[in-house]
């Protein structure tokens, strides 16, 4: 099944897809479906298949946006980092998200901006203190992410945040596929392109804390709610361990891709 | 003026205090009473001052919640850092927040559970890309907010964001403070004390980064919005900088106290 939130009639509507039926239903986007007891089976109306161009994030406006840093073996390599023994966990809130076609906007303060893709668990219950059965029976699905990075500013002190949460930086989407359509553990290609020249091409087999791990490590410490996400880090190809170092070129057109899930499409404006 | 939210009638409801009067407002918490426009006059109805023990958080839900770390230069000396050259901002989720007088809840994943405690900052209207001034005139106004962090997770990788948000583990209120009434700059006391012993006794003159300043450097890359907080961090006296170093016991009581502004009271129980 897959859920996602269409703009339409001036507004916002969640949708469901399976066998290649699209049903509209009566919720403004998938966090408020998710809200609904039966929400898997909720009448609607069917239509035609939404156009990529009017989807919206699958959630509008998500509780909380955890992000696990340097969870590829090869990115952890190309960056000089040891394999880290615990995630490290940093936040997003949700004025850096934008949708699925939405333009990235690139801040005027700063030329070193990078790119991420990345598989993003969305949270269908709430969870804490989980093992990882548990922590995967929380999981409603999966999406795509692109953890667009401002650097300089990341590394202008330890915490990564402030290089992480530029308003309107982060698209994500193009829908959630639910967790019984889709298997990370048994590998699902991670790529990202940059006006058309692949620089991202990893797969979620080489993720070193998987999805179930990550939910249940984040439940030890805070209660996840559905409609929360959780970015699982990007793989090996970033601009900032190439070398030369490379940054997102005004104008440039983003491409991020998740096998099974699908693509964001995103022009990357200047503020 | 003072607002806060008070719990009542099996619900919560916001209050305006000024020149000895308390008026009962039609808004569920300080967050909702801020979308009101005229919210500064708006009619209600008079009663009794509230007892301490039935206020709630002033904001029931901040939609964010910005922390600065190392921010007083006794705090940044007791730990052997230089005085940082930018703020470093780490972030909370509503989940860790409780009220002025409820129970913080000691993890029982560990042992080594530390105070701080803080001057917040309390958006009032939304900011991006602010000069100090501008900043300044965004400040709804002051609060009390205890850092309690839990130090051995914090440290588990450069991200400190796993030791700062663990479920109900930060008070704060017990009100906020109308930035017309306050000014930080010329130095408010803060104060900590755990069992009745006096642990941490700053000014707030000794801030690195002023209030307004902290506001302005976040609006720079991301817009706040009415509700908002912003910590500005701890001064010195904190228990990981003790000779042994110290940690909350469970039970223990644990006061956070602001000139100006007021106390908070809550008793630490194991989870």
């Amino acid at each position: 099944m897959r859920l996602g939130t269409v703009r339409r009639n001036g507004g916002t509507q969640a949708f469901r897809q399976e066998g290649g039926a699209t049903t509209y239903l009566p919720a403004r986007d998938v966090g408020e479906l998710l809200q609904q007891d039966g929400w898997r089976s909720l009448a609607g109306e069917q239509g035609p298949a939404p156009e990529p161009g009017d989807l919206d994030q699958p959630v509008l406006r998500p509780g909380k946006i955890l992000c696990a840093g340097l969870n590829y073996y090869a990115h952890a390599a190309e960056v000089g980092q040891d394999v880290p023994k615990y995630p490290a966990i940093f936040t997003k809130f949700h004025n850096a998200l934008v949708g699925p076609t939405d333009d990235v906007v690139l801040p005027a303060a700063s030329s070193k901006i990078d790119w991420g893709a990345e598989l993003a668990v969305a949270i269908g219950s709430p969870v804490r203190h989980a093992d990882e059965a548990a922590a995967r029976r929380a999981i409603l699905g999966y999406s795509a992410h692109n953890d667009v990075s401002v650097r300089d500013w990341q590394g202008r002190t330890s915490e990564w945040f402030q290089g992480k949460n530029w308003d309107r930086t982060t698209p994500w989407g193009p829908v959630i596929v639910t967790a019984d359509e889709l298997d990370p553990e048994a590998g699902l290609a991670v790529e990202c392109e940059l006006d058309g020249v692949r620089k991202q091409s990893g797969t979620t087999s080489d993720l070193i804390f998987s999805c179930a791990q990550l939910v249940s490590y984040i439940s030890e410490f805070m209660t996840l709610e559905p409609g929360d996400l959780v970015a699982t880090g990007t793989p090996a190809g970033v601009g900032l361990a190439r070398k030369p170092r490379e940054w997102i070129p005004a104008g440039a057109e983003l491409v991020t891709r998740i096998e099974g899930i699908g693509e964001l499409r995103n022009r990357c404006v200047p503020e």
